[in-house]
């Protein structure tokens, strides 16, 4: 039996239209470097409208797509609205990705149209004419001047383009299934692999961002969106304010912590989001130039394991809470979010903010152990996480659902691996692909790196396994040692003693300049696995 | 371009896993009287797997429908889990219909099994043997000897039948798009009318009363659902509960403000939702009973129009927040929900909390004049209001969506008559079928009725349109005069002459015992309007 309600609605187009509507005052700020530049949700949604008839001018049709060569600002913003909204697909390049990710990930996608910001022009150019479907590129806040663009490649001055369209458009009726935007991962093995958000995947997002006891967007939020436009689509919070009126505050290209702080002090944002990198960076310059930042009711910090150090820091010393959260490009990217339950007070109420968070109901799970079977929630068992729900993705762009690596009957493969308490909150102990299988047992070894890490003669440590003829696997642990200090295998091997399981204790161990890094900056074990194997690890074997 | 994300998920099979397992210690606690008994979501689990093995024991498959004829209890908590999630259709049945619409709309919907409270066996049992297609009725918290059912129907005892089941089930997975749950409006014109909400519509829904700027409710709520589980689906609680792990409290049979107030001390709620009536009756129990309710953090008042009065009142005395919403059966029922937008404060905060409140993303809307024509938001032209959205009819049970009296061009006509701010804040003024169209004006006919009502020697009064040669139509007013008081037309004529604009004094007024009701309540002006032209009113015209 059918039901009788009405179908349809969850678009991009409905979430502009009303947001440029119920909440015409409410504001995307730009900071400028020195101050702030303003622009109301009215304002957006003719700016948005400018920007479809420009496109549509220069022939995006259908579900093309158009990529975003951008910092996070008011003319990133424009396209997340104008692109899905005009039915066409919204791609975000990273601007990080190695330069032949990057032109991999446009030529899959096969981006027809480029915007791109002024200060990016020198790190696009070079990469420009691999990309082969590209046929125009906009160049906003810079001069258009700067790019020699490759033979059939039209440049435009975003502003100029812009001036001379409508600023209203008759935003098209789509298909709430059909793709809204794009995002490549970028992944240590193999080439990047395109998600497709949906409409309605991209909707009901933007409803778990603002619902209670996730992140709580509301009206009355000034959300500060550190974390990049270009990465898991900023974590939702564009299209989140966008539904709910919270303002939005864009750092642009100023990433470093005396600019953010600047921010802070300038614009008094409620609410932001950031990785654990540019929290440690700001707690570092607020120590020493010491400010206000109370008028955060909460930080959100995601992207890698936030440390308990950090999170004491930020509210014992600051008054802010920091929210810990998880998930990835393939999860929308809101996987969980550590909110305690109300029954857990003072020291328990932090254990559980230490984990990666509690699972929504649009969010299922399981844990799946090293033969394949269902893991109990039980906070001790570990297994690979694998995810269901209405924003995870069911296969890559151009892929197929069978692909065992990433897909199991139905559901998506995280790479990650940890145990899951009774009450559904997660906690991650390693990537599946770094764990050390050892004579039946799992080895962390992100635990191992930390426990190494602790020696104050150690800047970085990196774990892999190496194999081994009787346990399978044995941990190798490569060491940066911190300038200007001295340590041994053995020194580091009886620091660890009442740290680790006597079992766990690794027996191989090498000193090395600096961990390889992915191009977000993870290190890249996949690169540390091929130098041992090729000999050139000084390794010493106990 | 299709997007690569899951699709599915939305179901309340997979609600009630969700709430069964991460929620596992939240309750339904369910007021016997005298106090209280509890159920955990996890029992909750067991409890609806042995009802749904029940009810597939009984003969239920596929989409067939179960009625309900219950108060707000665990048992029917247990309903609304299991019958919508084995994929048949929960049929909730009013209570308070009149015999011939409670006949209809079970037969109308083709009920094959009703689960009836002990206590309102005795208002069942006479309408039964009318009951076409009914064939098992199952007694719950009651003993099932009382019910001498008809031939062809066979009584169960509920506690009995479920004792004997399985406390586990394999929840089917069922289409998003089917229907899930039904309940029928009781206009006061024609038949009842079936709307049958799916599972993709509830679990949206849900969300929505989880969001901040909606309902708030979260994980550390306790929320008192008075409004009944018969009534739209009191207003979404019990999914929304499930959805994010709230512990619900169950009033049962017990609504008078004595009780409630019993349940408050004893139970501590911090949220509860109810009708105007409700609260005014607490309120003057509270006056002469004080009792601290500081507990509750916010409750919500629909249904009907909250006044500015009693909001002042909780709030004033009480410290408790009034949170008033518009809504209707066809819209799930939450339409607008009256949160002032963080720049208001004081009086004008005030302003925006008497009005209707404002539309959510998931509601679109629209004002349509006299004459057809879409009439502009800026909280003066007054309009019948039209909504789209997800969870908002399309059409009714068995009927068409070309019903124009209903529904125009995919947008479900609420019959409400009002303004909208530019800032998308509802205010209601009447009912579109009440609303006296004079002279191409329109006189609301709740306005008038309030100024009448603001007489002190006056009780009630009700205001229906008259045929008028010159001007079309003509307000009459029907008093109800206060006992023990007096009180004549031309003396009301004066004391309204300060109050509405000179063209809209009414010029017939007539003198009634009660105005007659509707079966939830509400003026039956219908019944008003046959009386005036059948004679029987003793109209003074002026």
């Amino acid at each position: 039996m059918l039901s009788t309600m009405q179908d349809g609605h969850l678009s991009i187009g409905t979430l502009l239209r009303h947001g440029s509507t119920v909440h015409a005052e409410s504001e995307i700020v730009t900071w400028t470097g020195s101050g702030s530049r303003r622009e109301t949700f009215a304002d957006l949604g003719k700016h948005a409208a400018k920007l479809a008839n420009a496109l549509r001018g220069l022939g995006i049709t259908g579900d093309q797509r158009v990529g975003t060569f951008m910092w996070n600002n008011a003319e990133h913003m424009a396209a997340y609205a104008a692109i899905p909204a005009m039915g066409a697909v919204l791609h975000t390049l990273n601007i990080r990705l190695f330069p032949e990710q990057l032109v991999f990930v446009a030529n899959h996608a096969e981006d027809q149209v480029i915007l791109v910001d002024g200060t990016l022009v020198p790190l696009l150019a070079k990469q420009l004419p691999e990309m082969k479907t590209v046929r125009h590129v906009i160049v906003a806040n810079g001069d258009p001047a700067t790019l020699q663009a490759p033979d059939g490649v039209e440049v435009h001055s975003y502003d100029e383009l812009l001036s001379r369209q409508a600023d209203t458009f008759d935003w098209p009726d789509v298909d709430e299934r059909s793709a809204a935007a794009m995002c490549y991962t970028s992944g240590t093995t193999g080439d990047p692999k395109g998600v497709a958000y949906s409409h309605r995947s991209i909707w009901l997002h933007s409803m778990q961002v603002c619902m209670t006891d996730s992140m709580r967007l509301a009206e009355s939020d000034k959300a500060l969106a550190i974390v990049p436009m270009f990465h898991a689509m900023s974590w939702g919070l564009p299209y989140a304010a966008l539904m709910i009126g919270a303002s939005l505050v864009m750092p642009d290209r100023f990433l470093q912590p005396e600019p953010i702080a600047q921010v802070l002090a300038t614009e008094k944002p409620t609410f932001a989001a950031a990785v654990p990198t540019i929290w440690q960076g700001l707690l570092q310059y607020l120590d020493a130039n010491p400010q206000d930042i109370s008028h955060l009711r909460e930080v959100v910090v995601g992207g890698s394991a936030a440390p308990p150090s950090l999170m004491h820091a930020f509210e014992e010393r600051y008054g802010v809470p920091i929210l810990h959260a998880w998930g990835m490009t393939e999860t929308s990217p809101l996987g969980s979010v550590a909110r305690p339950p109300k029954a857990a007070t003072g020291e328990e109420a932090w254990r559980y903010r230490y984990t990666q968070g509690r699972f929504p109901a649009n969010v299922s799970a399981r844990l799946i152990g090293d033969s394949g079977e269902e893991m109990p929630w039980d906070n001790e068992a570990v297994g690979e996480l694998e995810v269901q729900g209405p924003w995870i993705a069911a296969s890559y762009y151009g892929g197929s659902q069978v692909d065992p690596e990433k897909f199991h009957d139905g559901w998506l493969r995280t790479g990650d691996v940890g145990k899951i308490s009774p009450d559904g909150f997660l906690t991650l102990t390693d990537r599946s692909k770094d764990v050390i299988k050892s004579g039946g047992e799992w080895i962390s070894s992100v635990d191992l790196e930390n426990a190494v890490m602790g020696h104050p003669a150690v800047a970085e440590a990196a774990v892999i396994g190496v194999p081994d003829e009787k346990w399978d696997e044995r941990p190798l642990v490569a060491v940066v040692v911190r300038e200007g200090q001295q340590v041994t295998a053995v020194e580091l091997r009886e620091f660890l003693a009442d740290k680790v399981a006597k079992w766990q204790l690794p027996e191989h161990w090498t000193f090395i300049e600096e961990v390889p890094k992915t191009s977000v900056g993870k290190f890249d074990k996949k690169r540390l696995r091929a130098m041992n194997s090729d000999g050139s690890l000084d390794v010493t074997h106990f």
